[in-house]
């Protein structure tokens, strides 16, 4: 397998973010997939592991919920920490460096990853995310390096500090890493393709993930079609529905949604994102009162997840006649519960 | 398999709580082990389920770790649940009033697992319990009760409560289910039986049911010998600890600690657990630094866990020699982090 610029082809050939005219990498995989789940990651040759496992699907009421924040640090960001932080193992020397942007989980998963693999995390955080993830990310023994101004100025500075910067949106192994998820419903669906599959999308690396994993079970004949791709959007971040729809998008200037871990208003994969997703899917977009809904819908049925999460439940509840799975990426405790329902 | 008296073996042939002599009961493996999970629990005919999974064991610096946290409500009490509010399924009618009382984990299992089973969950939690606690369980659709007074005060209320009292502490088909903990644990370790098994010990759910299960197995023929059992305290609530040094216990007047899921000052279930661990095992008391340091230890190698839980791997740290398995029982999240540490 390789990793090819998303623009102009043009294969990468070392760990350099981006490729000589600009683009971003994205990943390729030229084999046959294989039912042993590492030798699908060519490019990791030692793993670091915190106990992963076969997170749960279970149905209700005609869906498929994949409960995937049953994980290390409590969300499914932990299947692109995984494989992105152990292709560093070899690479980087023991003690290195590794800065990560991120408003929260994806920073406690490279935090928690990076410093089992014996790396030293630092994390730069808006300063507006939440207090009890970054609290959760300091647990790992990362040091927090709060940011003034949008997501982007993060980015720019976490980009320009001393170290490796492991980017879980620029780095195509993170996301690359979350192909195993499709493969692991598939395995649980004794490989029945389903009607769809629904996630929140912000940065776009769960959806990537997803369609790389599915296209490759697609490409090895393992699977005779796709399933429809359905990502869900809050009103207040949702530029890939505008790209989709053809609208133009300005986010607004402020706003509060329960949806903390939904974000990014200019994501760098939008262009990959909207040419994957034309071919598969559709944007959804959901509002705050069905996302707090559907949150205390799952909740009191036992399953608790954060509000985040809820954005693809209140997705799936809009699919008429469709059997979809619903992919649940964080753990109810990451959005503190509010004091009485 | 039979429920009969701890006191005077008299069989129960009901759901009464006590016994007519006022003993409590205990359950009575009179079967072989079955690789059937579910067969090993005849009292349950139709199972609830929020999609329990097989929890990670993982080999850490001579020590198995047990992440019996990747569980529905985030703690290992899910596999007491499981069974005990399955197993009224049938028994009374939908949307029966179930109570419960709890400082936590158990309320927030309990709940969940009710509501999912179609009844309506009440919780009875201590004044002292943890806000963030409480929220998870308003969060599944309970209703809380606050009680003034001594844990004993908070059983008592929810004891004389309308309702069924499905008590986590009281009723055997809960502590019972956790037979199936130590099952997987030998799976796990293809059924090479561990020098010891480490746990916190409060009331003593978790401890009598390992002991249950591993003593399954052994009856059966399954293993030739009984782990070493440790049982871990914290020095402000060791009764137990006292018990087995043959020392009066007296309970300190008010304390503060970081191991809020370990309260029990004086468990109704002490006399089964004394004569159950005389033959097999021992207990261990550490201190609040040592548990401190033990979830801060534990989560910079990206393992994170309730401060109720590092009591485990504190006491682990002192076995010398051997190679325990130590049991995770909560989730890192359930105890806020530090701000800094």
């Amino acid at each position: 397998m390789k990793f090819i610029c998303f623009k102009c082809q043009k294969e990468r050939n070392n760990s350099n973010l981006y490729c000589s005219c600009g683009g971003l990498f994205r990943p390729v995989h030229d084999f046959r997939f294989s039912s042993d789940l590492k030798s699908n990651f060519p490019y990791v040759s030692k793993w670091v592991s915190l106990g992963e496992t076969v997170t749960p699907l279970i149905e209700r009421q005609g869906l498929f919920l994949k409960l995937d924040y049953f994980s290390p640090t409590y969300s499914y960001k932990d299947r692109g920490s995984i494989t992105l932080i152990s292709s560093l193992l070899g690479k980087l020397p023991e003690g290195s460096v590794i800065n990560e942007d991120s408003s929260g989980n994806a920073g406690a998963s490279i935090a928690a990853y990076a410093s089992a693999a014996g790396f030293k995390p630092n994390i730069y955080v808006p300063q507006n995310a939440s207090e009890f993830k970054i609290r959760q990310i300091i647990s790992y023994g990362a040091k927090i390096h709060t940011v003034q101004g949008s997501r982007e100025n993060v980015m720019e500075s976490c980009k320009n500090a001393p170290g490796f910067y492991a980017s879980h949106v620029l780095r195509p192994e993170f996301r690359d890493g979350i192909r195993m998820l499709s493969y692991e419903i598939m395995e649980q669906l004794n490989w029945h393709v389903p009607d769809a599959v629904v996630m929140p999308v912000s940065a776009g690396t769960l959806l990537l993930g997803v369609i790389y994993g599915f296209r490759h079970l697609l490409n090895s004949g393992e699977i005779s079609r796709m399933p429809q791709i359905i990502a869900v959007q809050t009103e207040f971040v949702s530029p890939l529905y505008h790209r989709m729809e053809g609208l133009q998008y300005t986010p607004p200037d402020s706003y509060v949604s329960v949806a903390d871990a939904l974000v990014s208003q200019s994501p760098p994969l939008l262009d990959e994102m909207y040419q994957s997703l034309k071919g598969y899917g559709k944007v959804l977009r959901v509002s705050e009162n069905e996302i707090i809904n559907s949150r205390n819908k799952l909740a009191r049925s036992g399953i608790l997840v954060e509000y985040s999460s809820a954005v693809a439940y209140a997705g799936a509840l809009k699919l008429n006649g469709l059997r979809p799975v619903v992919i649940l990426t964080g753990n109810g405790l990451k959005s503190p519960s509010p004091k009485s329902l």
